[in-house]
């Protein structure tokens, strides 16, 4: 039984990602070993197990060892299997077989971003050894997981929702003086496998008072006390898929400076989102927040991007970034999370996830308000 | 404050890390860029961030970004910061200043077992400008961690008494027939956090009946019935290190053979043990507790290695498999922890977390019983 049919969400087809990949390959040979690159074209959720995917579907298989025989089977069940022999074996076998596929220069392509230099040198030794051209290979895979499918788009719809209604739970039930950010993470994470998540997306970040100046606070002993700003940035995970939610509060009461920042933070994330169109290029994303928060006076304490590709990591292609030149596809994802940082005043930071849809401004994945709440 | 801090545990002497590190340089500068080994060598947990270990303490620098400025200063204020700049720019200036140190040929190595490919093109690159030799560097560091120092085994003895404690209670008071596998697994994993714990240490797998011969299996809704066998491996952990257990156990009452694989198990794992002494080889302690398997005729059930090192990481060197030849010395952690599990009947696996000692068998962290427990 697999983690989605636990969901009632629909089902992969992991057949027809790698024929997307195999027509991106040109007759070329790719071994794809980014566990969540394999996940992606197999549905197998191992730790050790590459997937060979070669110039026909018949060459396709996923090599894995034998702690993994049964998940493979369960998981990848429409993918021959390599097993029980060491992987030097396996690779040697393997590379020979790329060289006898009756292309003239057959050649062997190699995730460059992932595999190591140490088993980049064994790659090259190998290949050399059989007459097989070894090629790094960027971005093909990570490339394609930019668009999302509907089944893909199903499980962040689901592990937002959960999110999203976590967070207001959390808002509306446990934030009050004299609580600690550590115990908010921990009853929001509670939460998230009660609503029906597989676990958490990420660590959750909860961060009171001072500590918001720091956009990756731990959450630790420290009691929220009345006058705080609350910066909560947690997500849910269903079936392996990632959401990534932010909203910042205030406790009791806030200073006219933190209001301020707060209302230019949120005006912000609107003219991202708003520049979040179809064709658009990343760059014009993060320039859309980022001007506004530059207007208002506060360009210096933004200290980081706009946002980034979500999906099967928490962080993807593509990076929404200053002068960011990758082009939004329908059913790319992307979070918009502009953020302003002030020391002795506090942080904001506000963020959704997004999808990007034919017709006007990406779609966020739930409408859970945005504007200033004091609880 | 740092999370040591929190625990009122010792502090780590990172400086003196760095010296072993760089006895074992010779004079070379190497930049230590896996995450895990720069937390080791500097205190410094974010994701991002290298060090640089120079010919002497005057060089070393750590290079991050500006989302982890106020981290970095907290973690690891020791060492002098490399901010602000692009990656590319703080490269380039690293490499001729390493061009500049002086010797006749300046050698900067890069961990070739954790940099990419594409990584390790672009240094090439940039060396090969600066006049600099580029060394490929496999297991420097991770060779010094397999030995840990006082601050370390007080953290790692800290892990698993708490997990040591949960598992007892959680046997005690919520296994039983009807509950589900999932359900332990949430509330074993909250008992960590409650005892103390900052997070797990990875996933719980928690298997019952026929879901025990798959060493691996993802917890789900299946509830425990009366005859089934009950494996449990997880950990806790506190302040980056992980402690590793694992306890099978019955429910009801068990049939003939699972009582005898169990025994046969917990025998195996008692010889492994005592095969752990100083200076034995790994391969000495997979031979101990496989050749007790293989005698019960269980082998082949038997399928993958006795153990590995834990620390930091849930899996770090040394590995504790068949013809393993790394020489184990007084300080080293290694799990102990071999299995059968034969389809139709069922697994059993029983693993300790132990530090090799001067005399003697290894020591285990805790003292749980490992005898078989019906409930």
């Amino acid at each position: 039984m697999t983690e989605g049919l636990d969901h009632g969400l629909p089902p992969h087809d992991h057949g027809a990602r790698r024929e997307r990949l195999r027509d991106s390959l040109a007759g070329r040979w790719l071994l794809v070993s980014h566990p969540v690159n394999v996940r992606y074209l197999t549905g197998f959720t191992g730790t050790a197990g590459p997937v060979l995917v070669g110039p026909s579907a018949e060459h396709d298989r996923l090599l894995t060892d034998s702690r993994y025989t049964e998940r493979a089977a369960r998981e990848a069940g429409d993918l021959p299997l390599e097993l029980t022999r060491t992987p030097q074996e396996v690779a040697t076998e393997l590379v020979r077989e790329v060289g006898d596929d009756g292309a003239e220069t057959p050649v062997l392509g190699i995730e460059a971003d992932h595999v190591t230099w140490v088993q980049a040198r064994e790659a090259q030794r190998l290949t050399e050894a059989a007459g097989v051209r070894l090629l790094g290979v960027t971005g093909a895979v990570s490339q394609l997981r930019t668009v999302k499918d509907d089944a893909e788009l199903a499980r962040l719809q689901r592990a937002n929702d959960i999110t999203a209604s976590a967070l207001e739970w959390l808002f509306t039930e446990h934030v009050r003086p004299g609580v600690s950010e550590r115990e908010l993470a921990i009853t929001l994470e509670r939460r998230f496998i009660d609503l029906g998540a597989d676990g958490v997306a990420f660590s959750s970040i909860v961060a009171s008072g001072h500590n918001t100046v720091s956009p990756h606070h731990d959450p630790g002993g420290r009691q929220l006390r009345a006058g705080d700003l609350l910066t909560i940035d947690a997500g849910a995970r269903v079936d392996g898929y990632h959401a990534d939610h932010t909203r910042t509060v205030g406790i009791g009461h806030l200073g006219e400076q933190a209001r301020r920042i707060h209302e230019v933070v949120r005006v912000a994330q609107q003219a991202g989102r708003e520049a979040a169109v179809e064709d658009a290029l990343t760059g014009d994303v993060d320039a859309a927040a980022r001007g506004v928060i530059e207007e208002a006076g506060y360009g210096r304490w933004f200290v980081h991007g706009t946002g980034h590709g979500v999906g099967l990591e928490i962080h993807e292609a593509p990076s929404v970034a200053k002068g960011g030149t990758a082009t939004l596809a329908v059913g790319t994802t992307l979070t918009v999370e502009p953020g302003v940082y002030v020391p002795g005043i506090g942080g904001v930071r506000i963020e959704d996830s997004h999808v990007i849809v034919p017709d006007g401004p990406a779609r966020a994945f739930t409408d859970a308000s945005r504007e200033l709440v004091i609880l």
